[in-house]
């Protein structure tokens, strides 16, 4: 009883923070390119933020900037000389080495964990604003609504009929029967909105079918992130939901495949 | 006196393996540039062994099978569409993410620690074959001479006038003394050696004075990888040296640096 009254409570704050930041993400995807792009970034920061929480276990605001230098500079190298481009790279690892080696006991650690963070949480999500800009802020809409649509259904399918654990050592709630529902129901939602949308069938069908088992991927190695150091949640910005990268992991994740599966509806 | 005896035996044994290795080095950079890329392609797997060694401290023949094939996958990737090219990161992705997830405690860890280790032991040096296959096999040897130049002489000049120490806690046989020693007789070196392949005598100098500082952070970070695993060599393949690793830290530090010097040296 008690556990379908919390369940309840949550699934309200949920929702409730749902309403409120799903228009906010929407009007600004949809409003101009410029907001678009600025609520990756912010999205990318905070997730790198928490991650730095999750993986060194420090939230150093010397990584913040360091990897807006980084990510900057990926902006604009492209305009100089191949030079150029390596000394600002030396530039940057000699940074990065500077912090790294003040704990020598963690140097390896510091070095690579930044690496790896500034692939997952700019890199992946970099895919989405590409898709977004050389496609159209709907094409970006519609794969996000198929994320969605396959997070709620899982969830929700798998907590009324999920019974058969798929890794219940790293992530206990996923179970065989949300999975499959996630991808029924991400098929069907794909046909709808490609129908609204006026995309092909079998392509729309093809995006249903693809995002779900790498969104579970990427749900799964995040699961597996908070595990490993002991957290349940990544942050507590998003009340019912977790932190940010709780609620984008697979949108992360499926990145390269949106912007893949877009080229190809375009091809 | 024992200490000298240890130190003259070491330096026997030291001597010996160079004489073996070095002309082999040499001829095999010279006679072609397939030998050329084969020698490089030798020492980086070598490396990359070890340092699975180090960082994981597992030594899994997978994983050389999966830095071999993400290695073909760069070589030949630009030859297909951008769809092809994101699948093939995906299906690389998901074997390192299967082989991550069998140790979720660690799983962070081994995702990154791979990744970082194909930058370190097969992207750094990729730019010592670039050097040579778009300048000349000269040009490369001329710049490994210089790092060898830097690597004995601050090695002899440290252990004989060696007091002032840099950074006991990595890396305890580094001086000041030393450092500064190996700048001048590489600068000295480069001069010469300039002289004798005909490069411009201000170049020579700026390759001289730039390549000891970065060779020394290369060999700091190694030893602080070898500390953090407690090991006092990367392994055991060059007697008197210790590993692959050990010997081309400071190699593979410059890598980079040394394409620049020649793209600026022919500009």
């Amino acid at each position: 009883m008690k556990e379908s009254v919390t369940f309840s409570k949550d699934l309200g704050v949920r929702t409730l923070t749902t309403l409120l930041f799903l228009p906010l993400f929407l009007v600004l995807v949809l409003v101009s390119r410029i907001t678009m792009v600025g609520i990756f970034l912010v999205i990318a920061f905070l997730a790198f933020w928490e991650y730095l929480g999750i993986s060194l276990g420090r939230r150093e605001p010397f990584l913040l900037l360091l990897a807006g230098g980084v990510l900057a500079w990926i902006y604009i190298a492209p305009l100089f000389s191949e030079s150029v481009r390596i000394s600002g790279w030396y530039v940057s690892a000699l940074c990065l080495l500077g912090w790294a080696l003040q704990d020598t006991t963690k140097c390896l650690e510091r070095v690579s964990f930044f690496l790896f963070g500034v692939f997952y949480c700019f890199v992946l999500p970099f895919f989405w604003v590409r898709t977004g800009l050389e496609f159209s802020s709907k094409t970006l809409l519609f794969f996000a609504s198929l994320v969605w649509i396959n997070d709620v259904s899982a969830y929700l399918i798998g907590v009324r009929w999920g019974y058969r654990k798929i890794l219940p050592s790293i992530s206990p709630g996923k179970s065989w029967e949300g999975f499959i529902g996630g991808i029924g129901s991400t098929v069907l939602g794909s046909v709808i909105l490609g129908q609204f949308f006026g995309f092909p069938f079998a392509w729309s069908c093809a995006c249903g079918c693809s995002i779900p088992p790498l969104a579970f991927l990427g749900d799964i190695f995040e699961s597996a992130l908070k595990r490993r150091s002991g957290l349940k949640d990544s942050g507590t910005i998003l009340p019912g939901h977790g932190g940010i990268l709780d609620r984008f992991d697979a949108f992360f994740a499926v990145g390269p495949l949106v912007y893949l599966l877009a080229s190809l509806g375009r091809g």
